[in-house]
């Protein structure tokens, strides 16, 4: 089988290996495609080399069937469509609450062990949830950030007939985007990338650039002054820091998506004088694959317009280059099969 | 009647006034006692100039009773104890969202309008509480900063059983730790000034300093390594904001209740990662004043304790000084017949 491996220093290489038999509670996966994440480019880049098993091989963000069932292995046949939760509790604590996804010793599939770019992938049966035979492979390796998004929304208690801003547009901020949109609640975007805008507003989006626009009275235009219900900070910078406060309304709801490396300043004195909560969110849980799947599934959300190319998995290298000179695309797929 | 006023550069004059009448859905209060709150030190100092209406009376802590009645007021009669929940919401909007406690165009009652330093004052009856006949009016001057904490432990949403730990064992910190006692938690205080830790250990508080143990393994000891379900900040410095998300656990909520003035490198990275929330909180809903009536009429949680001086409203200006001179004491009083 055809399989690839991060080497540092920014280099993938294809090789090919054994199949190997899936071990008890395992299951082989026919990996059909894997979507390249942010965090992937960050490990292109070496900026995770303490924590990646060099040489790996990375992803997590896929979709696949089941080619073979190791012992034990109940619930799942040969030949059903499947995708990972790639969050690996086994280690989970009393300390840790049951909130298993964020456990102290979580372990991440595809960062922290071996990860979906390869032909054939053996995971434990417990990350696994079952797709209908009608589902669409390319749009299931959505199913991963999707997820993300569907959890962010989940923590902030978004209601019908709310307002929501979207701090930053890429592709995690166009996922909250469409969820938030989908629960019935009025969302505007702000992104500063024309090229994403562009796309956003392809979509159907309300999509305004802080730089361009003063969006503290926008979102008051569009509120009747009561400004944003809740705001999704998916951008990850200081600007964002700083307006997230402004356009957040009495006791608005703040969701923090985006990762920030350092310690930031806050302006904690809106906290107080308008109640504001922020909430961390970080991957997903069972339910917000659940509910990802129902939305792949039902397909009525712009979905397929995310994916922006579709690459075989043996030109990874390339794939990985072209996306750093090419920052307006979203979610790039590579078909695992060629 | 004597009345009280701030002249600005930190002066109060002593002066004599007419009693007036109460005008239309107006009470007039003989006053019992006022509290001096940290914000009325602020007030002293200068620091508030541009906001208070200088010559003024200032003051918003309080008890007393009913002394006479304006047209059109109900429910009240002359004679009955009361305090005032000092929060002018008359210019309420629908933008507010129904949160009239934090409204945008809210006064403060003793900051932005006229206060309790006097011996006879005229405020709307919207603003009363009734007290019991038999509640102890120098006790019920601790109902304003009471309240605080109620609501602060409301926003947290704590439960008995978990951790909360308090950082700043102030007068309000140790109200709040007082009110998360009473709900069954597990409370911790964090303390620097070693009088105030005296203070707090001797009302039986679990106290520790930052500064001489490491706070993080404290509550990690306390928890099962669990560390706190419920953080309060109320020491209003870097230290504590550095802290807080340290010693939250998994899905720990902050509340933020100290009065950051200007924006405050935090460590959001914490908030992802573990799902943080934090909760800003500002000062209280009629509800909360309702929780601190009840405790305070019931009397069995160390109130008296936290009343460290009372003087006559007469001293004023040495009141302020003596304040300023002895970080140490709690909450001073003062009695308005005198
Ligand atoms: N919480 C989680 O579990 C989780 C999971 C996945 C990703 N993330 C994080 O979510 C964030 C977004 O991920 P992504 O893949 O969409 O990243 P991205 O970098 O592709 O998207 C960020 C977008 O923000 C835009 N932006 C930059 N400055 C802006 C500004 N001032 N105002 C508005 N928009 C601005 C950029 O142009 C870009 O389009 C990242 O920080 C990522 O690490 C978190
Ligand atoms: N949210 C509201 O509506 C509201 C209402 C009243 C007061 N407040 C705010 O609450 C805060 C506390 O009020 P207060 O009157 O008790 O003030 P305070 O200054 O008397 O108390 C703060 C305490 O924190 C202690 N402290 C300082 N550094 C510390 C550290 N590193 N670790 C632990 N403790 C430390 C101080 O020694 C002091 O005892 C203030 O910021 C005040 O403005 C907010
Ligand atoms: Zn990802
Ligand atoms: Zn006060």
């Amino acid at each position: 089988m055809k399989a690839t491996q991060y080497y540092g220093k920014q280099t993938f290489r294809v090789l090919e290996k054994e199949i190997e038999s899936p071990r008890e509670g395992e299951v082989r996966i026919k990996v059909a495609y894997v979507g390249v994440c942010g965090t992937d480019v960050h490990i292109y880049h070496g900026m995770m080399d303490k924590r990646v098993n060099i040489p790996e091989t990375i992803g997590h963000e896929m979709s696949g069937v089941i080619d073979a069932l190791g012992s034990g292995v109940t619930g799942f046949s040969v030949g059903d469509k499947v995708v990972v939760r790639p969050l690996d509790d086994r280690k989970v604590k009393a300390s840790d609450k049951g909130y298993n996804h964020i456990c102290e010793e979580l372990k991440f599939i595809g960062i922290d062990s071996e990860g979906a770019m390869q032909q054939y992938w053996n995971v434990p049966a417990f990350t696994l949830h079952k797709l209908k035979e009608s589902t669409d492979l390319k749009l299931a390796a959505l199913i991963e950030p999707l997820s993300v998004a569907t959890h962010d929304v989940r923590r902030s208690a978004l209601k019908a007939g709310e307002t929501a801003v979207v701090l930053g547009g890429g592709p995690i901020g166009l996922l909250v985007a469409m969820v938030a949109k989908e629960v019935g609640a009025q969302v505007i975007i702000s992104e500063i990338n024309p090229k994403r805008i562009e796309k956003a507003r392809a979509l159907g989006f309300d999509v305004v650039s802080p730089v361009e626009v003063d969006l503290v009275e926008y979102v008051k235009g569009k509120t009747e002054n009561r400004r944003a219900d809740v705001v999704f900070e998916v951008a990850g910078v200081q600007p964002a820091l700083d307006i997230m406060c402004e356009i957040a309304g009495i006791r608005g709801r703040i969701v923090m998506v985006a990762i920030h490396g350092e310690k930031k300043p806050v302006d904690l004195f809106k906290f107080f004088w308008k109640e504001l909560s922020l909430i961390g969110a970080r991957v997903y849980e069972k339910e917000d694959y659940e509910k990802s799947i129902e939305l792949i599934t039902a397909n009525e959300l712009p979905f397929e317009a995310m994916i922006t190319d579709v690459q075989p998995l043996s030109n990874i290298q390339s794939v990985f280059e072209n996306i750093d000179s090419n920052p307006d695309g979203l979610k790039v797929l590579m078909d695992c099969q060629l």
